[in-house]
């Protein structure tokens, strides 16, 4: 596209040389570099679609995500289109989160970071070396615009931890808040890279009650989490005290001091793949939302865990957010009860297995039924509850093993709390 | 950078125009055209760099990997640039795995593709709406070496499942092969979309006993896996022979009947993340490298196995590699013997906890290291083992699973031989 219009352009100097008495040529040379200056150049490599086919041709984009309809996966894919969400930290796994989401046609996307693209910020995906100096919003913008000019791109170069920022930064969620829906994103992303701005995105979610979900990679660049927040209905990032913060010391100064944290495209990549599917499935309900889910690339560990609220929790709003979840249970109840014996009659109606690969078909048993309720009497007084299951389930690598077991636990819950909280 | 060399000939242009009669800046004008049009001018954005410094600077691209080094992680980061990768498919998979490795700073990566890059790609990550028409190849040499010059590209537009191809792909692999490395490439990550091509690679790596990784996404878009193989130490892809291959029908038809896979850019993250993590812990020695690890991402849930080789396989050349490695276990025995007893006595003059947060130290037990050897009785007669976790190891999710447990086992089975064959 570009290099024909270096081409042509080289084809009228050219032409120039020859007879340099033609105005007329120079003009129409200046229009053509304006015309690649212009922002919208990489976006004019393909038009705007309005509707979403589910076409097999090769200039349909869409169709390899459309096709998980028929695959059914997902019921109804192009509703996509309908859904916003706010991405705050556009870093290593912030963009490859955004690039994800835009390549899957999401209907809005709310950019939010306040640092500008580094040489050093080139071992992970996504910025280019020639971004070097712009904001990460504007060259994210710039590439995402031209990857699939249908999503609706928002950038807001600002810092949330600010007073102003932060200001910013709610008045952006709630425009557009529509009836059912509080704000005007559907879901929050947060890929920051510090504990300071995941207690303000904590507080603007906990206060505008807005389901967010929550990404992190360790310092040693070798393992990482996501984690779901509910307000109200899940533990929010105040209720369990992070054990291990950053000491005293201001997070920021530790970035300056000639000493930075490793960071590897794998992981972080990883990160915003399982980050982005949750959310995909979050927004399109298809398969199970994981509340908490973290990676350990050293063993190929995936440890997960669900955490209530704690009703003494130091952040107000998440106090109020949970109160209200408290007086909405007894219509949660009825729903859930009217559901299951809607699914239950319906059950009764046709077989178990109306067909599989290996003809196999099971009798329906009540116990399943009733051992898949789960005791809620395991809630500890302060209203928490961790499950993390121990590393030990995980299958004990063949010889290779030199390490104790419990040498492995130690080192596996200081990076998970690592993970969760220094990073 | 183009933007400035844009905006210099936007200068000059208006400058022409004033005064028409200077040919020297017709001259200057085209050279900067040719300067934008060289596939080097991506590359230009940022020169090479001889040695990878772990200067804590934003213009050095490789800080955030040297920082490896300083955490503990790897012991000799730079030996990164002594190590050749060659990938096969430079698909949705392909096309990640091959960015995350320039961006890692890899020596040299050999690129194998057939295809050319269509709109209908555009919901994985990596190429844009602009590289429409250009082969994957070069589309692929076009944008890594604008990332990093630092990288040696080699690029094969081939089919390598034809005569002439595989051929190619053979004598490709075989070049440079140097004392201590049967072939000259240190790993071949393969991410091809097909049976067919999967035996061939198998075919091409236990012909020069390669060790390669295997990957693969299901045609529904929500699992993978990857799967490491060391032909004659591990199963090789022809040693379990698979249960579900697309029954008799040609896979390429598959493609062409207004039928498609459906494909999501956060799978083909996660997949490529995952292969590429573990090819750097095979390269540079850290971690565990897994040998099979599978994700399925509607639960999150990560099955791993491990599969010995089959004494009856129907590949000769993994027959033959076999033996040799059978040859070769009175001499590796010895090696492992040796390596333990210089551990065990390093062990014995150092305490086991130096020092850790909790100040808890453990006492040394032999019944540990006992229990750590695994029994090898449980080898099937073929020469086969499985170790595939079943899928109720996952805890079960909240409230939501309405589905039995046998549902799930069955779907996950299938889902898990879907990945492993069909595509």
């Amino acid at each position: 596209m570009e290099e024909e219009q270096l081409r042509a352009l080289l084809h009228d100097l050219d032409a120039l040389k020859q007879r340099p008495d033609d105005p007329a040529s120079i003009d129409r040379m200046r229009e053509r570099v304006v015309a690649m200056l212009s922002p919208a150049s990489g976006a004019a490599s393909r038009s705007k679609i309005k509707d979403m086919s589910a076409e097999v041709v090769d200039s349909n984009p869409y169709s390899r995500l459309m096709a998980l309809q028929r695959m059914g996966v997902v019921e109804n894919y192009e509703r996509i289109r309908d859904y916003s969400v706010a991405i705050v930290g556009i870093g290593g796994v912030g963009s490859v989160a955004a690039e994800m989401l835009t390549r899957c046609g999401i209907g809005r996307l709310l950019l939010y970071d306040y640092d500008t693209v580094e040489l050093a910020n080139m071992n992970r995906l996504f910025f280019r070396p020639e971004q070097v100096g712009m904001t990460k919003t504007d060259a994210a913008v710039q590439t995402l615009s031209g990857i699939n000019p249908d999503v609706v791109l928002e950038s807001y170069s600002l810092n949330i931890t600010t007073v102003k920022g932060f200001e910013t930064f709610l008045e952006s969620l709630k425009a557009r808040s529509s009836h059912g829906r509080s704000t005007g994103v559907d879901l929050v992303l947060s890929c920051v890279d510090n504990y300071e701005a995941r207690m303000v995105v904590n507080q603007a979610c906990n206060e505008l009650g807005q389901t967010w979900m929550e990404s992190g990679v360790s310092e040693d660049a070798v393992s990482g989490h996501i984690q779901l927040l509910v307000p109200g209905e899940t533990a929010c990032f105040a209720c369990a005290p992070p054990l291990v913060v950053a000491s005293g010391v201001d997070e920021r100064t530790l970035k300056r001091e000639g000493v930075c944290a490793a960071s590897l495209p794998t992981t972080m990549g990883v990160v915003a793949g399982l980050l982005v599917q949750n959310a995909l499935k979050y927004l399109l309900n298809f398969g199970q939302v994981s509340p908490y889910l973290g990676y350990n690339s050293l063993k190929d560990y995936f440890p997960t865990m669900e955490m209530r609220p704690n009703p003494q929790c130091s952040n107000p709003a998440c106090v109020q957010r949970q109160k209200e979840y408290m007086d909405s249970k007894p219509a949660r109840d009825a729903a859930a009860k009217a559901k299951m014996e809607a699914e239950a009659s319906a059950a009764n109606e046709c077989p178990v297995h109306l067909d599989n690969e290996w003809n196999i078909s099971v009798v329906d048993d009540e116990d399943t039924a009733t051992s898949s309720i789960r005791s809620t009497a395991d809630v500890l007084p302060e209203g928490l509850v961790r499950e993390l299951p121990a590393a030990d389930l995980y299958p004990e690598p063949p010889a290779a093993a030199s390490s104790s077991a419990i040498d492995d636990d130690l080192e596996e819950l200081q990076r998970q709390l690592d993970a969760l909280n220094s990073s």
